[in-house]
């Protein structure tokens, strides 16, 4: 029982209550200058060197000393392989969660609009917007003690389901330490070709291209600050998806569920990292004890306790609130990466809901099937930019471009306005560019 | 005839021809760190003071000596008499224009997928998407020499027709000048507020708030470079829409049209900036050359023709290649912002395009049509971009949260599928809070 945690508690009705809890969300900035100090050497060493550079930090930071990056490349034979020597139960959960990623994404690749369009007015011009997949996508996995295979398909397939032609794969294999589970979720995803290089060196070498391993066009999936801070950098030489915080849960309860439920949802965040946010919003204090409760009786079970302890009692918050309804504004200031409604109308409350990554509605939703199966993504938004992001989706593997066919006739109307308003801007080769088409 | 200038010439069947054109296509890196570093010192105080540091920034940038940021900003009454207060045939270009952005966009907002959706299995599990505008967005627009009206209509509208409650313009009017037609745009697209402020202090005010600025959710607009330094440094804390290079227009003719519009097409392109590039891709060296003889022709009436030449001089090129298939296929690895097809065929080519921000199809649509008045959005990926990323639209001022809602039947059998997974991944807490849900 030495494993207690007391989780802060809330009251919405303190005052300065909303101060408190924006200033709970905010981390302090890691050492953003040093570690971006050492990523661009990196990312300038990878760009101007290639391959030996690859190699040179490769054997520096993963301790592997490799004389080609052709080695370091892992075959489709082998990723089959991994697959083919998982236990019976593995190769089942693993095959049912990418079937349903799969058919979850391929519904949104028609609902989200991935299609083109176009539309004709009356004098014959044609207006639209063709859309087209990316032609290559780099996907970072991290190696070493977090290697998540669920990772591996929700980067890979909804690129593929999307059209992606050519997928490639990055994960670091510190001294040499390869995970099947891995391996096998790549090869399930489809992913074209993986090679076991990490940190801001494979981040660079998927940008810039080496003689071994070809540049992309957007580099996508998770990786630690190193990985973060060289995405940041070669943004715009390659498209990246997002740069990920720690991860958050927020629940929402009435009151009416399991405390001990409740309870393992907070610690299904906590034990992700000691930075990991878990708050709970509820508004009765009688429940919100039980759950208190439960985190201590539970916590001796669990193997990552000293991470979830940690957690739970640096980032953890256990908050009372007036009422569901002031529960669903709360939840909109924090903008929650993760939001569960374990109530008995959970879609009552959800109709409230404007930011969130994604939203469990109702008990037997926990947030851990929608990691793993459900289908939905789980790589979400973060730190509040679900006020301005979304999910990683088909959406993030295409583009699109405006199509404009302006006919004769067309051409006599628009040409006399863009000719004034090109006029009005004082650019005058646009305004002749227009009038040239006008008949005399 | 002063103004003569002899555009750089290139064959697609020269050896190296390939490493030739993408080495022409790469700018030079501009000053970068300065300049960085000058934007977060602005930030930092802007962060800090508020709306002092952005008064002290304002006059010590746009010379403009302001007791308090409320003066600085300008009323709706105010917009709609700039607005009132311009010719008649102004007005008629402007709302013509701005009908047809709307319409546009609209017909975007349906068929690029802007809406919620949801889908229903067999055991009764309930999975789909919610979409929800952006509650806020910062547009920025660009004064002094460079006010482009055209730029505010882009910008606003399709955030307003998003759904987004309230976007707040911020322009800089060094010395106190402002430009009528942009905030008669203002008003037009429904701009809810406008604040006189610019540069690095006005990003800074978006991003983080100040007393009387609030703070915005996504920033989106061009600017300098240290507008552009400093939205990628708050990126993160707010959504941006990109960082805009220079201006390009590649053209691609078959020999069919008149040389006079094709030089005026490049020309429009050229005006913008000494660093914008022009590139014709042509089979037919003898109508390369009549272009060459119409930019001599048409370069000494241009007002604009000291930015035309150096911008022709040091960045055009005028390509010969095989056939109009070599040329659909060098603009793909161009990826150009800007792509006119003008040729007996339009449509045929443009199948072949995979990479381009707009694709301008037959030879009336002349891309200034596009700039002002066609409809789609003229805010389009620049420097080979569009391999990875769309024109500004609708879809940048929406966000997505995955809905999921697992049946007590569905949680049984994704329960043992992320049980399996979960413990693959060393994460019992997350198996557990799927394992709780089974039934014993």
């Amino acid at each position: 029982m030495s494993a207690e945690v007391k989780v802060k508690r809330l009251n919405s009705k303190d005052a300065g209550f909303k101060e408190t809890l924006l200033s709970s969300l905010s981390l302090p900035m890691a050492d953003d200058e040093a570690i971006d100090a050492v990523v661009v050497k990196v990312l300038a060493q990878v760009k101007t060197n290639g391959d030996a550079a690859v190699l040179a930090f490769t054997k520096q930071f993963d301790r592997l000393d490799i004389p080609s990056v052709a080695e370091l490349e892992i075959s489709r034979e082998e990723l089959e392989g991994a697959y083919q020597g998982l236990s019976v139960e593995q190769k089942n959960a693993l095959d049912i969660a990418a079937q349903r990623v799969r058919a979850y994404h391929e519904k949104q690749k028609i609902e989200a609009g991935c299609h083109s369009w176009e539309y004709e007015e009356a004098d014959g011009t044609r207006l639209g917007q063709k859309v087209t997949a990316l032609d290559r996508v780099g996907i970072y996995v991290p190696g070493g003690k977090a290697a998540y295979p669920s990772s591996v398909l929700m980067n890979a397939i909804p690129a593929k389901v999307a059209g992606v032609q050519e997928v490639i794969m990055v994960v670091p294999t510190p001294d040499g330490a390869r995970n099947p589970l891995v391996l096998a979720a790549a090869w399930l995803s489809g992913v074209d070709r993986v090679f076991t290089i990490g940190g801001a060196q494979a981040v660079g070498a998927l940008a810039y291209g080496t003689k071994t391993i070809p540049s992309v066009d957007k580099i996508v999936g998770p990786g630690n600050a190193y990985v973060a801070a060289a995405k940041r950098r070669v943004f715009g030489t390659v498209g990246i998806d997002m740069i990920a915080g720690p991860s958050e849960i927020l629940v929402l309860c009435d009151g009416t569920s399991n405390p001990d439920w409740i309870a393992m949802d907070l610690f299904s965040q906590a034990e992700h990292d000691e930075l990991a946010q878990s708050i709970l919003l509820c508004p009765d204090e009688q429940f919100i004890d039980q759950v208190q409760e439960s985190i201590n009786k539970l916590l001796p079970e669990m193997p990552r306790k000293k991470v979830i302890e940690a957690s739970l009692a640096n980032r953890a918050l256990l908050i009372q609130v007036k009422d569901m309804a002031e529960a669903c504004e709360i939840a909109n200031d924090i903008a929650a990466e993760h939001l569960e409604i374990c109530a008995a109308e959970p879609r009552k409350w959800a109709e409230l809901i404007r930011h969130a990554g994604a939203i469990f509605m109702g008990n037997y939703t926990s947030e851990s099937l929608g990691d793993y199966c459900a289908g939905p993504n789980h790589v979400l938004p973060t730190a509040r930019t679900a006020r301005f992001s979304s999910p990683l989706g088909v959406y993030d593997f295409i583009k699109r471009s405006s199509m404009i066919e302006v006919s004769e006739a067309g051409a006599q109307t628009l040409g006399a306005v863009a000719s004034t308003l090109a006029h009005g801007e004082g650019l005058t080769a646009h305004a002749r560019a227009a009038e040239m088409r006008l008949k005399k």
